[in-house]
């Protein structure tokens, strides 16, 4: 399939430029979005542009929706062919943190279907890949969900997100913080979905994802036998602006469901 | 300081051989202790018996307090010369997860009060270490805390440890979780310790820390310029079998000692 050869070409291509960066960040131009807390750097920037040119080289006419520069408009109906990037995510980590936990996301959708994806995490080296029907990989290995049966000995990444999304998410996700087996927040949606396909961890929750962010790690997870819904229990779709979204191995994802509670 | 140079000594020595079984971790030999997500690896007890032996070389008569094996006594009175021994600490994280979150924590007393102390990530191969007075640092640089004044912007881990901490840790710790600028969960003292002493967090919270897993770290804040107190605002007793902990930048201490409600 000529788009994950084309993802896995992009994310292999950008990530030493991702690495030398990250490895330089203490001379990092940074700036706030949308508050104080919501970080853009020229890493963002350049990395969406580098992904987006090497797109536009061989399907000019697909679609692109991407994080940055005003690209996050999603069209009315599905696009026959459409790209999601976000160049990185979990720039909070990329600014800060002991460990690199952050990753560029580009997934490609046909008439509205998720069908390839990938994630790469430039510093610890990982490359996560996945096309519809053909499994997913990391670094070139098939990977597949954990086999933990309840979530009292689950590994559970729950996205506590910007401040003004605390209240609602100990609110609704509050009794699931009360009964994992081990609760981690790491804040960054890639490292959710990877994690949880790859069989690191056992789920990942947020109250508000947008495509760019969940696309290829929505993919990553549904391929690796793992199951994707929004805090409803329903199908995600790929085109909705913003989404709550539960994803585990299967084996919890009612338990966890239940515990949620939310308006 | 000759203590210090042994610790060093010893954490450059060990790292090796925890890089390597974390790298085999599938085949690691887990199992529980107190509970269903307390583990004990191989791992944490051959590093253990090596740090033990290393130290009882030069000094054998020294005391020493460490995590496994009951060796986790606390001496009454404060003995002249005292070492603390963490194996690994943050071992969830050594048996699960896409980065490594652990490190090796290592720390000596005299009189009751901490001289040195050294913690180790063998897999991103940070090395912090600090004597008092003599200043902390890392991979051999000057550390020092960060410049955050607000808790609005500052970057927080707050530590939900094991389930039957999670009610008290939302209790407490609920309303800082609703303020912080970011909100991070690694479950890892160590971590939370290092990541604030070097500036790549801003403060760190646990409702129940042990010797072994914070006397390095706490050093390692004090000299980077950091202040650790219990929820109460008072010093932290190195001897105490458990406590409270938060450890800042300082100038974001009191604001977040005023957020914490406690019993």
């Amino acid at each position: 399939m000529a788009e994950i050869s084309l993802i896995e070409t992009m994310l292999d291509s950008i990530s030493p430029y991702v690495r030398e960066r990250h490895a330089a960040r203490r001379t990092l131009s940074v700036s706030q979005k949308s508050g104080l807390n919501d970080f853009l750097t020229e890493v963002d920037l350049e990395v969406q542009q580098r992904l987006i040119t090497a797109i536009r080289e061989s399907h000019p006419d697909d679609a692109i929706v991407a994080e940055e520069e005003g690209m996050d408009r999603l069209p009315d109906t599905a696009p026959t062919r459409c790209w999601f990037i976000d160049p990185i995510d979990g720039t909070q980590n990329f600014v800060r943190g002991l460990f690199p936990e952050f990753g560029v996301s580009v997934a490609f959708a046909e008439h509205g279907t998720l069908r390839a994806g990938g994630v790469a995490m430039p510093v610890s080296g990982d490359l996560f890949l996945a096309h519809r029907g053909g499994g997913a990989t990391r670094n070139g290995h098939a990977m597949s969900v954990s086999a933990v049966e309840n979530l009292d000995e689950a590994r559970v990444d729950i996205d506590f997100g910007y401040p003004t999304q605390r209240e609602k998410t100990l609110a609704w996700c509050g009794e699931v913080v009360r009964r994992a087996g081990q609760m981690r927040c790491y804040c960054a949606a890639v490292v959710g979905l990877c994690s949880v396909a790859c069989g690191e961890a056992d789920a990942y929750s947020s109250i508000e994802t947008h495509p760019w962010d969940c696309a290829a790690g929505v993919l990553l997870i549904e391929e690796a036998g793992g199951t994707v819904t929004d805090f409803d229990g329903e199908a995600i779709n790929p085109f909705a602006t913003t989404t709550s979204i539960l994803v585990s191995n299967g084996r919890i994802h009612d338990e966890i469901l239940q515990a949620i509670v939310h308006a």
